[in-house]
């Protein structure tokens, strides 16, 4: 429907526009006893905020996370988890200028048409901020399924052209563009500065990695795991395409090569190759789920850029707020909480299938 | 929840399985009044139907539909549409002897730890079959949307390595690649019968133009049209990628050439280029939409496979069963049929947004 | 949303009009591995026949169902469960006098300018024979609960001013208005058929008890277990009130009175009476469900009546096809059904509340 | 699933625990463009509010409520309205004796076994606190009708045997039980003051008129606008029954007599009576909506009663905190709440039956 909830059993209710009082979200069917305080939540915050390096907007927001409801003596009580995050740092002087003028590659045109009025400060609800509710409800979509031995690992696998090849996951963190190359990290930072010094941005990939997954989670036939993930992960607004396992590797591949031949093992049966990404018919198959996502290059870019104004005038726009000349390093925790918010879903649905 | 109900207005309710009595579908919340014969639905069966050509299964089935319900004098009554296709050519035996082994790349292992039980003949629910209900429910939002000037066309862009490069449209359906390169066309229907000969498959990529959306389609947060879209498509069995406009291109591009320059034309606003694939902020912005699919090479092949029985003894398998060797020109019209069902969806959400 | 659809786990899905080729359900979330046969269906749909004794419609409808799909060696899969009834004595002529006329008490009127479109032949999608589908879905709900120990037990209560109460439940099904008193049953026929012969109507009251219940089961806020209840059992076309407990009786009693006492048991706690009607905040508290339902008289009545044509035109009208008098005992299963898929569907849900 | 989300298009998420930070709510689907300001809230939530008068708990909350998204320059933008009430008079040290107690007639027992923890301060998610939000998320559905012309009345029609005879709707608010008649009002006052002294509570009835609502609002066949409508108003925690139109008086109707004539009106079709409560079929026929609910009497009563422990042993308790000894007043706009919600979903989906 209108789009700002998300779920079908633990459902998530986002709220709030990037220059308004306050952000937040509220979730219902957070299974109860669930230890929880506002570190869990505010340590996956602290990772998204903006301001963090050299490659990230120097917007201050300390986003600092209040929980309203639904928690009882740091436990889960099973009644509605509600999450507040109040603006600090708004500015909205900022951007009285784009009142009447289209940014390219913002949604300040579809926004005005769509809904006949926008609230066009930092790009209102259309503005990445948006994201900081994903964060803090997918923290807590991790901390239930980390009791369950499940963890989520994102990463930036590529900065236009500049690919990750020798991997260490220890290393992610370790860097500002979350790379877990460590040879490669410093040449992406370098990139990103570059542009960023000419008022432009660049693209990227981000990798995620969902271990620890038992085998059953997705549901046919239009719940599959991979189109719920789907769903999940291009929602972000920053994300332009999706592939799993093989993904458009598999269109040059014939079947007796991209076939996961089944292995017997201790604890039951494996594949021994991973092409599939860890699904079979939409569910997991007990392989780690394997994803990766095509990152736009940001859309605002100092650089002056041709367009028009609300009534068709052209006119000349340089966007000067403070952003992202690469999202990718602030897009991995996002992309770790939609992916936590599935599969906790999921998990509970799975619940329900035999009795 | 159990998945096979898509749809927030115009609700698709499907069922069956490859070798029971029947698969259908029933839509609720088709609106009132739209002319809607037999024919409508049974002409884009027919172009999913199996059994067309030599790159096709040779699975005999008519696919015969029955209007149940919902349909009063050749029009729509708002009730719900009820859709029956009886299965005919089920040939059950040709399945037994996978009864008790698991089929590399097909669901066989997951539906049985997923559900403790699993209809065996011909991967029952799991078959590709399923989505002929998808196509017939398709059908019917395809009529509502043809008269708002709303129209789908997907092709087959590639069949391994080769590339349609001089697309024409008007030559999509005649050949049976679905290929709207005539030049190409006959380069993939060979490559598909030298693989099918040798007993085995080829991976492809399937595109799609969606013509004729008015702006501002798709609902910010988490419904975006593309996101939409991709759990609608992601939920097709054989496709394990999806990208919109430049899509993993947009990885190695600067913002300065990605973003799309705003324009003004005679009816309002447009933009120059269309990196974006028709959506800006998740919402439709008047550009065609475009997207791309990797299709996965099909993963019944009789070439012969070890693989492991439902108890894990070893063994090996050919998958002798009647199989298409490239599924992309079956899965044309099913790609169709539910960008179609998203699309009427969200028009019909639309209509909600301003009262 | 178009309003066919009914659950949030255990979903309902439902189709056919009156006259139409056929009526059916699709239920999409039925756990796997239950035991099920055409026979546990068709038993229920016996109870709801028309023509069963001289206090319901002599229309011949043998009511038989094929089950569809997922079931497979009488077991379910956990696929989508199709349920087909065709529509035999359709008699389409019957309804040709009333295709102009609004009928009193009857939807013609607000479907024909809800959808401005009808199909006028028996009422259409409007008509009571929507119940079987409801009834069908109802018996597998009923299989899968009552291996839970769960069952629903409902009667006619009372018919015009005719109360049972000297209360036999063993008696409902050996009198045709399933009334639980024998000495007040055979009154209720008389009146009924007193009433027919003046070709008029009469309405009544159904008393359901679901017993077996576990602690815990409903979700506050918003979907407390009355408030689904009531969603179910009001939207049975001939309901016009509904009761739990003490109901409009609470209206005049005092706290100290309405208020159960709690006390030990030895498997826990329980309450000392039950005038909450076994819910307490929206929860079930272990004690028997209880409430009672107001039955509007039918409104199909051959005696003449005034009313207006489709133009506005003033007319008069008798309903003369083959009607219920009193519909309270083909109500009686219809209850069962809608309770048995509310129970079910909240169980399913309580299993995800504690991981 | 949870039951903190209510509604199809407007959907109303709801959060919050009596003895917490703040209680509050997100409204996801919004039309856009509405004028609304804190002012219109707050009228609502004031008429609810604790406080009042005599008849009402003498606990103090000025429930401001503060709007924190979703509204740009007094005009709602299409996004979520998030409204944030911060609760002011705790006083949670009242309820540290009932921690271990279960409260007859409470949901303290229930939400234990459910939940396996529950937050007893104050009842928690169990308060009646959580009708503010509704009242608050009601408020902005009522303006956006007030503009097409609907309205919602609710007032007090009895309490214990007092009955409002002489209706008189300018009256409602001239009084402290919120009672139409006039001469009854104060004797509704004298009887609740005296049952308040001694500790005790009693119940009554509220009565529902919606009017200028068009012909067309409701779903068949499970979302009819009656059976969606006790959904809404049955889960008010207070309600134990709903009657539509003659209600429980149609049990001992004759047809001949329930049906409501037809006639032709100036402008359309009318009916002459309104039996049915302005609903045949399920969809609102242009009459009146009319219908009438049980109000239980208050649980929490001073008066001693016997109860158990959470661990079985018998105790007494007396519910020492500030109460409502009638709850009648302070529901009037909880129901006219809910019964706006309902009424502006309905409508928004109404606009998508015909295209």
């Amino acid at each position: 429907m209108a789009g700002s909830i998300f779920g079908s059993l633990f459902r998530v209710s986002t709220f709030g526009e990037s220059h308004g009082p306050a952000i937040g979200c509220v979730i219902d069917g957070c299974p109860a006893g669930i230890s929880l305080v506002q570190d869990d939540i505010q340590f996956e915050l602290d990772r998204r905020r903006p301001g963090q390096s050299s490659v990230t907007t120097p917007r201050k927001e300390s986003d600092t996370v209040e929980i309203l409801s639904g928690v009882f003596e740091d436990k889960t009580t099973g009644a509605p988890i509600a999450l507040l995050i109040r603006n600090a740092d708004q500015r909205s002087k900022d951007y009285s200028n784009i009142k009447d003028v289209f940014r390219p590659g913002h949604a300040d045109m579809t926004f005005q048409k769509k809904y006949g009025i926008r609230d066009y400060r930092g790009g209102g609800r259309s503005s990445g901020r948006e994201t900081a509710c994903r964060v803090a409800a997918g923290a807590i979509a991790k901390k239930v399924l980390a009791s369950k031995g499940i963890s989520f690992i994102a990463h930036t696998s590529q900065v236009g052209n500049l690919k990750a090849s020798d991997v260490d996951l220890s290393e992610i963190e370790n860097n500002p563009v979350r790379c877990a190359d460590p040879q490669v990290a410093p040449k992406m930072v370098e990139l990103i500065e570059a542009l960023a010094a000419e008022g432009d941005s660049i693209g990227g990939a981000v990798s995620l990695l969902i271990k620890g997954l038992p085998i059953g989670l997705g549901d046919p036939v239009f719940d599959k795991f991979d189109a719920v993930l789907s769903h999940a992960l291009m929602s972000i607004g920053t994300i332009k395409g999706i592939e799993f396992g093989e993904g458009f590797d598999a269109v040059t591949m014939k079947g007796s090569d991209h076939n996961d031949k089944f292995i017997s093992t201790n604890d039951g049966v494996s594949t021994e190759t991973n092409h599939a990404g860890g699904i079979l018919g939409g569910i997991t198959n007990g392989q780690d789920v394997v994803c990766r996502l095509a990152i736009k290059p940001p859309s605002s870019i100092s650089k002056s850029q041709d367009t028009v104004t609300k009534d068709g005038a052209e006119t000349e726009i340089s966007v000067t707020g403070r952003h992202d000349p690469c999202i990718c390093p602030r897009v991995v925790p996002v992309v770790e909480a939609m992916a936590a918010i599935v599969v906790l879903d999921r998990l509970l649905i799975q619940k329900t299938i035999q009795i």
